[in-house]
């Protein structure tokens, strides 16, 4: 894709180039108000404020729906279907274009741009969505074989079930927030020493805290209870995606998760990127997925092989006293199934999906050294550390570390469509008990 | 509890006695918007048309609040906390008392009296409250003894986490559906013959579709992410109980959920009963639940052993042909642990409770022949075949099965606190292919 110019200063390298255009919600100190907003280069327009002053007066398909840019999320726009966001998208780039058909809009109305074209620098971000409920699955086929190994082996690496099906279950919701919160460390049931006969768990902190680099993505339609989506429609429903961070307490996971899967290791905070990237955004960096050596069966069956999107994806942790690690670096192609499989898979018994509904992708791991999407596989459970630089180096997470995923396609930059950032910092324990 | 006599007609055997006054949503032929109401005898009282003639004069301190009484959910009322619940349903019960200290606000009221008091069969009731997030637990140790012997033997029949915390999952709340709604048999991927080496699945309609008797609290306080509920404050956090039905396909389970729980299986449906019966209204009838050979950690110890409901709970099937069977008799007391346990449990690491959110017993099993809560554990994964009456038996459930269960407590017909019916027919899978 040629650069097209913007009469906007968007700075070199900036992942919200005029070729993304990825949606959020904001607020400022002048107007607490969340509304929703797009992010180009370094500033936010703000499109409560675009749409009061007519900035879609040239955009027939939105006049009847512009109370959606006055909502606290997005859900109510992402209900108005992918052919909406798309034109919207469109219209947004051709009034940021440097031969802007539409000069009078914003590019000739400095008294607009005042108003709605907010350094991101000063603007709070929230939550995009209003998450109904929230579903991870586990698609990381890279990520999947390594745990195996890990705890099995590698002859039994993989359930006889993995590359049938998108194996997933059911998140907590309620415990999505934005990049940028802090995360507590969770207390809970732990094993000392799992391998005793006789198994007594103590309360502890956990000791294995770890991060989980993911792909998210927002559901934009909602289908009847007992009308699954089907997989040639099943794009239609996926408005965007974000980062996340599925962070997950490691020891807490290995004591409970027998046999009805992670529950308090995972539901104590789950972090997603603030910019929701369109799917009409990323699709010129759509690619092919893992190899399935097993033929999946009609209900998930995608004509098109490249299915996923080549994102570069980085995560650094940077420790309290400012040592700082890239620790993992991969690209958002090591999927086995694609979101429209999952979101067939989802539904194929009925189940009624939600616009604001969110899916995780699951770990994402490549194959080389410096590419696993999580410490447990990194360090093999703790066993090697990893490097932070400054004599620093990290099993799991401590306290006061910050992780921090990027995100970016493309390598032209001026075009980049990028992700910003999801970042969190690890807050000590709760002191629950004196003894 | 002596009984009450109330001036309004409540027939012998109601489960909504003077001394119950559970709350729901309902909505009439005449009045489309969903609204709450108490249950009396055959009747609903529209708590919105009650509030609007000053019903509530007599209760100061709900004054402010008499807009929760307009809303579609319970979640305003339950969000005012235990006591004003608990005021509420008294003044409730005062107002219908023979004796009543307030006789020109309904007893004398012949006009609020045909506005606001709705015969039963002339209400429909909807869900009861938004839920955010739903949680299943399984906390019914005979029936996860029962299902551990069928599946690994009785030396391994639970594992080894099973006493020290309430095991749990995420469920699926878009799913949650009011008693009357169909449920439509889900398809999915199964395994037709589990013991060949190579697993390959198939595509199919669940050919093991089975109910599952289980109990659901309502919280009615959130905490803070990070910020645990104590178990001397939980029982605080919870509205009432219902019955709940956790339909379950165990074909499309057993393939599935290794390693992460049920999913598909699970997420087709859940059904509960739309009155919801306050904690107030059950205390008469606490119990002490299963004994536990463990000592739990200190953050679940409760001071009351009698922390369960003696509820006796009753499942019935009833087949397209008219066969019906009462399968299941058993009741709420066979739990390992209570809901406010189960509340500290969920939320000891910090995820945050919303008001709304719903939590299962997980099914719920006595230790006699004819107290088994589910198909699976009664017909010993369909085996053991058991009778509807009428030549007619079940392995599983079939289409145009109705499935039913009452819950009550108490014994004197007079002053009975049930919950009514929980209820949901089986519709036939969709056919999807033409192959
Ligand atoms: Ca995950
Ligand atoms: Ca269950
Ligand atoms: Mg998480
Ligand atoms: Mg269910
Ligand atoms: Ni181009």
């Amino acid at each position: 894709m040629a650069a097209e110019s913007s009469w906007f200063h968007i700075p070199r390298g900036s992942p919200f180039s005029l070729a993304n255009i990825p949606f959020g919600i904001i607020s400022t100190p002048s107007s607490a108000t969340p509304r929703p907003a797009i992010a180009i280069g370094d500033h936010a327009l703000d499109l409560r404020a675009f749409a009061s002053s007519s900035g879609f007066r040239d955009l027939s398909v939105i006049q009847p729906h512009q109370a959606v840019f006055s909502e606290p999320t997005l859900n109510a726009f992402a209900a108005l279907g992918r052919p909406v966001h798309s034109v919207v998208r469109k219209y947004i780039q051709s009034v940021f274009a440097a031969d802007t058909p539409y000069p009078e809009v914003l590019k000739a109305n400095s008294a607009l741009q005042k108003e709605a074209l907010l350094p991101l620098a000063e603007v709070t971000t929230h939550l995009p969505f209003a998450i109904g409920d929230y579903t991870d699955f586990f698609v990381g086929l890279n990520h999947a074989y390594n745990c195996g190994v890990l705890f099995r082996g590698a002859a039994d690496a993989l359930q006889p079930n993995y590359k049938h099906l998108p194996v997933g279950y059911h998140g907590r919701a309620s415990s999505v927030v934005v990049s940028g919160t802090p995360i507590r460390r969770p207390c809970g049931q732990i094993l000392e020493n799992p391998k005793v006969e006789k198994k007594t768990p103590v309360f502890s902190p956990s000791r294995k805290l770890d991060y989980e680099l993911e792909l998210g993505a927002f559901v934009c339609k909602a289908n009847k209870m007992g009308e699954p989506i089907l997989i040639d429609k099943a794009a239609d429903s996926i408005f965007g995606l974000v980062m996340m961070n599925d962070w997950s307490a490691r020891d807490i996971q290995s004591w409970e998760y027998i046999p009805l899967g992670p529950f308090n290791a995972k539901n104590f905070g789950t972090s997603i990127s603030p910019w929701v990237v369109l799917m009409d955004a990323l699709e010129p960096f759509k690619v092919a997925g893992l190899e399935n050596s097993e033929q999946v069966l009609r209900y998930m069956k995608e004509e098109n092989k490249e299915n996923v999107y080549d994102i570069k994806l980085e995560v650094d942790i940077k420790s309290k006293s400012g040592n700082t690690g890239t620790v993992t670096k991969t690209s958002g192609r090591h999927l086995l199934f694609s979101f429209p499989q999952m979101l067939a898979h989802h539904t194929i018994g009925g189940c009624p999906m939600k616009v604001g509904d969110l899916m995780g992708s699951g770990t994402i791991s490549g194959l080389e050294e410096g590419s696993r999407g999580c410490l447990l596989e990194m360090t093999e459970n703790g066993k090697v550390k990893v490097s932070l630089g400054g004599g620093e180096e990290r099993a799991f997470l401590e306290d006061g570390d910050e992780v921090t995923f990027t995100g970016v396609c493309g390598d032209d930059e001026t075009t980049l469509v990028g992700f910003g950032q999801c970042t969190g910092r690890v807050e000590p324990a709760l002191k629950l008990y004196s003894d």
